[in-house]
C-alpha cells in the first residue's frame, strides 16, 4: 500500500507543478490589464466570497469584429459581400452604375466603407438573402476555406487574436459561458466560431434577417432568408437582444468600438461584480492603429465613455505579447 | 489488497443494482410509447452505433402549454392578463364596454378564449407590456406565488405534468439540452422555468414584445417593453424562433397542439434519427379531454399528420401512470 501511496502522492505532485506553471493568459504582457481580468475572475469564483457569482450567471459577452478577431480594412462579412457580388454580377448589369455596387466592382473599399449604414445594408441584403439556410451556411464555409484577407494573406479565421482566445478559455474554466454578441450576421458567423473561439452556435448573437418558413414542391421544409433585416444588433440592440436571447444580464463584457457602449452600460448597470473593457487598437506594425476616425470600428464616444467609468482598455501594442497564433510564440 | 478489491465490487456492484432499479420514467405506464422514447435515446447515445448523435447536437425541444403543463380551461397567461385587467380596471374605465376587457371583467372565460388572436394579443399587450424587463419579472414572480388554478385550486406550477418532468431529467441525463419553445411570452416563462422543469433563462424561446434600451432621469439603463409583438412563435414562427436562437435542428420535439406541426414536421426533417411527439389530453377525470373542438390548444391537423407520419401520440389516459406530482405514487 505504502509503494502505491507514494505513487499516487507523485502523480498529484507533478499535476499541481504543471497547473501552476501553466498560465492561462500566456499572450498577454504582465501588466495592470491582465492583472484586472485575473483579479476579477478570482474574486467571482471564491466560493464564500463576497463577490462570488454561482455559475449560470456567470455570462461573458463579447463583441466578435475587432475584439475577438480582425476587422480593418473592412469587416469580414463584406469581404464575403464583395466575392458574392463579383460572382453574381453577370446577371446584374445594373450593378455597374449603382453603389455601393459599382465600387465593389471597382475595387474602392474606401468608398464602400464610408458608404454608410443604408448602402452597406443593400449590399448585405444582395449577396446574403434569397437562399435557405442550409444553402447559405455552405456558402459561408466554402468562402471561409478559400478567402484571404488582404493584408495577411491568410484565412480570416487565423486572425482571431489569440489573447482573446486564451481569455475565452481561461473563463470557461472558471465555469463562465462565453457569448458572442456581434453586429455580423448570425449566420455568418456559426459555421466556424466552435472552432475557433470554441463559442457554439447556440451562443452567437448577431443581426439576423427575416427568415421564413416554406416546404419545397416535394413537401421538404425549408427555411428561406428573406432580403429584410430581422432585427439590427448593435448599439441599443446588443443589450436588447442579450435579454431577449440569454435572459440574464452578463457580468463581463468586451467591446471595442462605439457600436458596443449600451451593451457595457448595460452590464456594468449589474448587482454583482461585473468587468467592461474596450480592446483599443494601438499596434499599426503588428495589427492595426485606429479609433476616433475610423469607419470602420469607430472609437470614439465609448472611449471617453470608458476612461470616465474606469473601464479596462485593452492597449493592443503594450498589453498583447502576441496578436496572432501564427507569429509563434519565441518573440 | 485482497479485502480491498472486494469492497471496491462490492460497492460497484450495489450501485449497478441501484441503478437498474430506479426507472427514469416511473409515471409512464409501460407500454408503446415509453418504450418508443427509451428505444430512441438509448440509439442515438449509443457510441459507435448508426443512429449516435454527438452530445450537442442532442437539442429536444419542447412547446409548453399543454405539452409541460395545463393549458385549460385557458393559458396561465391569460390568467395572469386577467388578473392585471382586474387590477388596472379602476384606471381603464374604457374597458367595460370594449371587448375582450369587458369580457374579463364580467367572468366570461368562453367568451375570451373564443375572442381570436387579435384580441388576445390586445390583451397581452395591456397587460403585459410598458413596464421594465425587471419590473415584470417581478410581477410574474409575485402573481405565481399567489395566484391559484380554478379547477385544481392550486399555483400553476404545481400542474407541471410528472411524466415530462421526468422525460425532460431523462433527457438531460443522457446529453441533451432541452429547451422550451412556446407561443406564450418569453419573459413570463423565465422566472419559473428552472425551479419547475430545470431549463434556465437561455434555453427558453417563445413570444417576444418589441423591447427598447433607454436610461432613467439618473442615468441607470433600462430594459422597456413596448406594447408591440415582436415576433410570435407559433406554428411556422417556431422552427424559424429554433433556427435564430439554437442554430440546430433539434432531433427531438414534443408538442400538443397544430400550433406545434411545422416545429415537429421541421424535427422530422432532419438527417440523423429524430423523435416527435405530440401530447394527446384524453383524460377528462384527472385533467381534460379535447382535441379538435377547442379553442384553446386546439389539435386537428397536426392530429392527422402524426398518424400520416408516424409520430408518438401520448395518450395520456392510457400513458400516464400519474399526472401531477401531487397527486402521490401510491395508485
Amino acid at each position: 500500500m505504502k509503494q502505491i501511496l507514494r505513487l499516487l502522492c507523485a502523480i498529484v505532485l507533478t499535476a499541481t507543478v504543471h497547473a501552476q506553471a501553466r498560465d492561462p493568459l500566456a499572450s498577454w504582457n504582465d501588466g495592470p490589464t491582465k492583472r484586472r481580468i485575473v483579479a476579477f475572475v478570482t474574486a467571482v469564483i471564491e466560493q464564500g466570497g463576497k463577490d462570488f457569482v454561482p455559475p449560470p450567471e456567470r455570462i461573458a459577452v463579447f463583441d466578435n469584429d475587432g475584439t475577438l478577431w480582425v476587422e480593418q480594412p473592412i469587416y469580414a462579412q463584406f469581404g464575403f459581400a464583395f466575392d458574392r457580388v463579383k460572382a453574381l454580377a453577370p446577371s446584374h448589369p445594373e450593378w455597374k452604375i449603382e453603389a455601393p455596387f459599382n465600387d465593389v466592382l471597382e475595387g474602392n473599399l474606401k468608398a464602400v466603407a464610408a458608404s454608410g449604414e443604408a448602402a452597406l445594408v443593400k449590399l448585405l441584403i444582395a449577396t446574403n438573402t434569397g437562399t435557405t439556410t442550409a444553402e447559405f451556411t455552405q456558402e459561408v464555409s466554402d468562402w471561409m476555406a478559400r478567402a484571404k484577407h488582404p493584408r495577411f494573406k491568410r484565412p480570416y479565421t487565423d486572425l482571431a487574436y489569440q489573447p482573446m482566445i486564451e481569455l475565452l478559455t481561461y473563463l470557461r474554466e472558471n465555469g463562465f459561458r462565453t457569448y458572442i454578441v456581434s453586429g455580423g450576421t448570425v449566420e455568418f458567423m456559426r459555421p466556424w466560431t466552435d472552432r475557433v473561439y470554441g463559442i457554439p452556435a447556440e451562443q452567437v448573437i448577431g443581426t439576423t434577417f427575416v427568415t421564413r418558413y416554406d416546404k419545397q414542391p416535394d413537401g421538404v421544409p425549408v427555411l428561406l432568408r428573406e432580403p429584410k433585416i430581422d432585427f439590427m444588433d448593435n448599439g441599443p440592440g446588443k443589450p436588447v437582444a442579450i435579454q431577449q436571447t440569454i435572459g440574464r444580464r452578463p457580468i463581463l463584457a468586451f467591446g471595442n468600438s462605439d457600436g458596443d457602449e449600451e451593451m457595457l452600460e448595460w452590464v456594468a448597470a449589474g448587482d454583482t461584480l461585473h468587468f467592461e473593457a474596450l480592446v483599443h487598437h494601438t499596434d499599426a506594425v503588428r495589427e492595426y492603429a485606429y479609433d476616433r476616425m475610423s469607419d470602420v470600428g469607430r472609437l470614439d464616444h465609448a472611449l471617453d465613455e470608458a476612461k470616465a467609468n474606469k473601464w479596462a482598455i485593452v492597449d493592443m501594442k503594450r498589453d498583447w505579447k502576441q496578436i496572432f497564433a501564427f507569429e509563434g510564440t519565441a518573440r
